[in-house]
């Protein structure tokens, strides 16, 4: 039996190192950019320079190489661009040195700039866009522009969008139970759960997400999906015979809890129903219709079944081009990608009850729902995050898309949320003029 | 340590058989087309319908979805088409009718059609261009007409045209040796060996490559490169680590061997004179200046190295361009892509005799040349190889450039190949007039 308690004891280093136990110092992120980093350069790189399956989540900061390789390290899928014209994203007069010199007001009283704000969050890109059009590019990790990076949960959000695409054409009730569709779920935690539920993550199964604790079942769901690798891992090898074994917990529909797995069901019953894998519905209603620059793809198990809480990769500006069709209603380069229904009922949140008693650092008054993290501030806005602080950032009152892709050293958005939501706030601000 | 007798004996299937055993009976092409076989089909597929990197070139006709999913399956690199426009191929008057009905005389005097040429050599795609434009176009085996196929060793020749393309540009003395380059090989087989001779194949080590014999060593690459995949496997994981360990045979520059082993070592060549990885080189001197319509990709090995000698992957519309290419002198989309003395050094061929004497069935003539099969017949037709049917064939004298995607049940060329110069000679026949 695969020892959790040993594997977390031996490749627990910085990555799953918790703020709670006390102020662990990270290398800064201007002292570590990837072309200093010289991982895979050679032929072969140097030992000390090789990143592979079993050591790149587990070695930082070799995250910032691997995020942008991600396929080269794993099975990937293929989402296609289509074959239609590229969509502009027009630049705007550059305000780039004014959003850098913004000052912004930490908690702790400390005020620091735009710049120092994505030296802090180990941004690899940063892309802003305002009534259509860029106002800020910054590259500060990336060895190319244009790769597809790994968004983590990011792809979670892009999941929920088909789960109720497929609700809005009648063919998933979203109150039916998991186990109508998924009859092999039936002796799991999710017995009992509506799609729903899941959909919300208010299902509630046996199941811990602590990447900081190598005993979690984060850890077990990673490495049967081939998240990462251990020669001493004897457990399940596929999410499909992963999933039945999450046990149940305390009751559906009361407590929210941020689970990975619960999406991995809702990739399962998109395809049952829709008779499609993943990537092909992400391609059909989405990606070829936002003219993209590049083709995205997404992440596999051993046998071929798509990480759908976890395994999109894809371009920065790409990204920006979904988050302006987000901005705008869901209507961009000249269709209704997204029905506006959608956006709006995004935007009308979960149980922010059961969001607070969950706790979650820097998100006070937020929900979560549809696979989205719902603000309920002012402006509205919702995003969705990946663990690494990649973030897809929708503030249609201000009309703001703000797109950052990340490789920070803490497996949890803990590690920025809180001055992240501060300075989003002030650049909507400054943009309002 | 590794059985691979053993190995061969459990997995030596319909893939290994041999003609020579006597023939073996394998399903006609037309009774497993990929729809009706209903592979990876399911959530999860059926047990028997499952696919996955051990049993894919094992147990026959998997090899008919593998070979258009093996990103799925494998780790690939990217290989970008670029941003510029797709070059048109434009359509002809439709001659395909014509084309399927030519009567072809075999070598035992039975009289077949084009059609049922494509038939016997299980050809998943076929695209002919006479003059510029295409006058047929099928896919009698493609889920996706745009997916990217394997290619197995049609990759040696895109490898030998960037090896020679560094020499023209005196980046690679090709008659420096190879342990210049590459140290690590100094106990190697390819010691004494220059690069010319690496790119001839009449460098010289003890290798053989018999796909019908499980013993072969090219069983032991492909466990190395992790083609293919063995819990039993203990030898090496890369190709690095395996390359050095290849012994030395005869002499080198006497005899022609047909060895893979050989084009991996010019990968490690052409990456340590140019310090970029093949498909970086792919992509920048050839890929991106075709107006490709699909990005290509390559197979890596578990340390992130190009299967230099067998892991691209393209579409066949956009290896039409590259075969396009080439019969034009390499110019192309309006510009010289490959210069025109190296396609006219590829004609020149190579030593005839030393061919001649490794025996090749259906080739009489050829040669071997700068990783390119040459004809030395009338139209000098040189042509790019794949072991289950791959062809990519350059006839500038006929104005006709042929690519064929398959997935045929034996391992080796010799399957069909005799069958295929008849057809292509009658082939160019016909658009002659």
């Amino acid at each position: 039996m695969f020892n959790a308690v040993g594997f977390a004891a031996r490749h627990s280093r910085v990555l799953f190192a918790s703020e709670e136990k006390g102020a662990p110092s990270f290398p800064s992120s201007a002292s570590i950019p990837l072309a200093e980093l010289r991982y895979m350069q050679g032929f072969p790189a140097p030992a000390d320079k090789q990143i592979n399956r079993s050591d790149y989540l587990v070695e930082y900061p070799k995250v910032r190489w691997a995020f942008q390789h991600m396929r080269e390290l794993i099975p990937s899928r293929q989402i296609g661009r289509g074959h239609g014209p590229v969509t502009a994203l027009p630049a705007s007069a550059d305000i780039s040195a004014k959003i850098d010199a913004l000052s912004i007001e930490m908690l702790d009283g400390e005020n620091i700039s735009f710049a120092e704000f994505l030296d802090r969050s180990y941004a690899d890109a940063m892309l802003i866009i305002h009534q259509g059009k860029v106002v800020y590019e910054s590259y500060p990790n990336m060895a190319d522009a244009q790769s597809p990076h790994m968004l983590w949960s990011v792809t979670k959000s892009f999941t929920g969008l088909i789960a109720n695409m497929l609700s809005l054409e009648g063919l998933l009730d979203l109150n039916s139970q998991v186990t109508e569709h998924i009859p092999e779920l039936a002796e799991s935690g999710w017995a009992g759960a509506t799609v729903q539920q899941v959909l919300d993550m208010t299902a509630d199964v046996k199941y811990s997400e602590v990447y900081a604790d190598g005993t979690s079942d984060v850890i077990h769901y990673g490495l049967s999906a081939g998240i990462t690798q251990s020669s001493q891992w004897t457990g399940p090898t596929s999410l499909y015979d992963y999933l039945p074994s999450v046990g149940a917990a305390r009751g559906h529909g009361e407590h929210f809890a941020y689970r990975t797995v619960h999406t991995e069901v809702l990739g399962w019953i998109i395809r049952r129903v829709s008779g499609k894998e993943l990537a092909q519905q992400i391609n059909e209603r989405i990606w070829s219709k936002l003219g993209a620059e590049q083709d995205a793809y997404i992440l596999l198990d051993a046998k071929g079944t798509e990480w759908a809480g976890a395994g999109l990769n894809a371009s920065l500006r790409d990204l920006g081009r979904f988050a302006e069709m987000l901005r705008l209603g869901g209507h961009y380069n000249g269709q209704q990608v997204v029905p506006a229904e959608l956006i709006t009922e995004i935007q009308r949140g979960g149980d922010r009850d059961a969001f607070a008693r969950f706790g979650r650092k820097g998100m006070d008054g937020y929900s979560y729902h549809n696979q989205w993290w719902v603000s309920h501030n002012p402006d509205e806005v919702f995003e969705a995050m990946g663990v690494h602080g990649q973030l897809v950032h929708v503030n249609s009152a201000a009309e703001l898309s703000l797109v950052r892709l990340g490789s920070h050293p803490v497996a949890s958005n803990d590690f920025t949320y809180e001055m992240t939501r501060r300075v989003t706030s002030a650049l909507a601000d400054l943009l309002r003029g």
